[in-house]
């Protein structure tokens, strides 16, 4: 069993802000932990805009606080965020976050993410293989 | 891209109490989904003294709201929870978890649970196969 605190992994290389600000992410369960998924606590700033598309990644967003909206890149669909509201990017889907207010939303990837993935020019995470992943 | 609310799946047979009253799972991303993982927002009620061993999947729970006390009984172990705190049943653990006030978290299950699962008298989920699963 492990147990972890988001104040213990604030401001360790678990916790990653992205190189315009806008976004924070803290990953608590990572590739290294070898469960099969990862698990982050994500912040994005209100009135940013920001679009992301994991090409190797699933993705599940479980919205618990903030308001805003998001736009299927794909298909051109709009759709209304609120705390409650969870999107599954079964599809690889590019997509866009627009918060009217912070966000704050749990997020599971599978497969895991390493922690040491950057997003290219694409917005995309490249698949990084970890020696530990059982 | 699936979009769901957990308002839309409340009072559906996504969304399970248990026998006692004890708990109760919404299951926004099940085994039907095909991503392997399921993704659920429990509830614990204040008060009550739970024991739970999935043997034959891992969970992550994350606290949202709530705290209480975890303990590991495969080696006595105690932990605190409050809000930020992460367990991590990756050794399929045999676990008690008692909410001095109601618990509130998300949790990822891997294998994903179907939704068919039901406790058996050692507080197992069986590991049920979906024939949809991917």
């Amino acid at each position: 069993m492990i147990v972890r605190t988001t104040d213990e992994i604030t401001d360790t290389d678990r916790d990653v802000t992205s190189a315009d600000g806008n976004w924070r992410s803290k990953r608590i369960v990572l590739a290294g932990d070898a469960v099969g998924f990862s698990f982050h606590e994500t912040t994005i700033a209100a009135g940013t805009v920001n679009e992301f598309h994991y090409a190797h990644h699933v993705e599940a967003v479980w919205l618990i606080a903030g308001d805003g909206i998001l736009t299927d890149l794909d298909n051109g669909e709009v759709h209304q965020l609120r705390p409650g509201t969870m999107y599954l990017l079964d599809g690889h889907e590019r997509h866009r976050v627009e918060p009217v207010t912070e966000m704050r939303m749990l997020c599971v990837f599978n497969p895991p993410v390493t922690g040491r993935e950057v997003h290219d020019e694409h917005g995309v995470y490249p698949l990084v293989e970890d020696p530990s992943r059982v």
